[in-house]
């Protein structure tokens, strides 16, 4: 597989970087996961505009993000990853300097990492049964809206799921739900309300997230930006994560108790099929998934 | 100068690491800083107990940390910093795999990275008359205790300290000044007493000050244990910050406003001595430090 590194494109055995660089000594640093199809990017204008974001907020001069979108085509095409699904992996630091806190000055060239790789999709099963989930206390910084490196909260609660068999962690702070470790979480209550945490320094608005309550405004699902108390999450009807590659997915037992009764709920499935049929339209494949895939 | 990385010795400038070590798109490692003194390290025995307690609490598989106190005097002596004061920094890393949240299945050799430095005395001036200060929202995580290379928000912490004209910024959560953004916090009450957080999940236990509060029992100081509210540092008759470099530095203003009558007081030349006067015991130079650094 080719990577891409500072400009060049190259095998990623041979992509090397200085132990100087401010994402290994300091997290400094901010990415985007991506999906490709045909290999051109989706929601690349969502994406962009969440990376100017976290530039904006570390204050990291990197002068070109648009041309990322360029970077990442030229690295699918160069990979053959021109038909199907793909995923790509952006990554922005501050750059290789002598350790010290605060930044470099003269500030230095960013590190600009890249890697693709074909999509795997979720087996049928993950799908058609829904996920378990578990909770985890919310142990992650307060800026949890910059997409940063500083991901070793989420590393430690993704590995505490795998260990007790669950697809995702549920961060749970003062008592509410607020996101997954790597997805945003959405729960139907018994009265058909759409809940799910408002856009704030606590969550990572995810580009999907936001197109699911676009098409659940279209689709007439009332939707409520609120805390969710573990409580509530536990006596919602349906309960789902969304995210670049989960796209939308029904979780079917938290901490090991059905969601109300343990399938996948309608509201869910709607939406999982109103999500895809939108990727469809605006970004149709030229040779159509196979079913399931 | 030359660095350690994974058993070799070898200049900066040749040292390079994968982009798949999960230090570079986790912050997934650990580090410490040391001081050493005619090519020996100072109070390895605390520091390897630190970083044993972060390899514990991240499951972090190094089989030899104690080895790294090897590793670092053969650094120093590899560079020539066998007399006199020298830095070290060390860090360890979960290796490199392939990107994914969970600890990589089977596990990969830990990434060991290290780096020494002659050490920078402080300019006279800043112990004499003591360092500015700023107050700013406590944003990390909730696993402070750890010494993770999550060190973005210290990164913006100490950026803003800087662009103040301040040397350090003290973190304050829910009102509490709790620790600074690579130091610990201590104040001396109008009474007398010597307050400092109590070590948890929201402080990095110094080693430097741990020695501080035996040196202040040992000398009559009494010592509190406790939550600092702003106002209470604000009205406190002395402030000081203590880690391994730091030593004991006097804070004499906070957020632009003097602390006491806005000189270093005398707990704070009290301890400091004590603490230097410990590190010429433990540790004597065989060429005695010039005056004044």
């Amino acid at each position: 597989m080719l990577v891409y590194l500072d400009g060049a494109v190259l095998p990623l055995a041979e992509a090397r970087i200085s132990p100087e660089d401010r994402a290994f000594l300091f997290a400094d640093g901010l990415y985007e996961a991506l999906l490709a199809r045909d290999g051109r990017l989706l929601f690349w204008r969502e994406h962009e505009a969440r990376l100017r974001h976290g530039l904006d907020a570390l204050r990291l001069p990197l002068t070109d993000p648009a041309g990322l979108e360029g970077v990442a085509e030229r690295l699918l095409a160069a990979n053959g990853l021109v038909a199907g699904e793909a995923v790509v992996y952006l990554q922005v630091s501050r750059g290789a300097a002598p350790r010290a806190h605060a930044f470099p000055e003269p500030a230095v060239p960013p590190t600009v990492y890249a890697t693709v790789k074909p999509r795997e999709p979720h087996p049928a099963d993950r799908v058609a049964k829904g996920v378990p989930a578990i909770t985890v206390p919310d142990d992650r910084w307060a800026r949890c809206d910059v997409k940063s490196t500083a991901l070793l909260a989420n590393v430690m609660a993704q590995q505490a799921a795998k260990e007790a068999g669950a697809h995702e962690a549920l961060f749970v702070r003062d008592g509410v739900a607020i996101e997954g470790s790597h997805s945003n979480l959405f729960a139907v209550r018994r009265d058909g309300r759409l809940v799910t945490y408002p856009a704030c320094n606590y969550i990572l608005e995810g580009v999907t997230r936001n197109e699911v309550l676009r098409l659940a405004g279209a689709l007439g699902v009332p939707v409520e930006l609120a805390a969710l108390p573990v409580a509530e999450l536990r006596a919602a009807a349906e309960v789902f994560v969304t995210g670049t590659t989960t796209e939308v997915l029904p979780v079917t037992t938290v901490d090991g108790r059905p969601v109300g009764d343990g399938l996948p709920g309608p509201v869910t499935r709607r939406l999982r099929e109103a999500y895809l049929a939108r990727l469809d339209e605006l970004w149709p494949l030229r040779a159509p998934l196979a079913p399931g895939a």
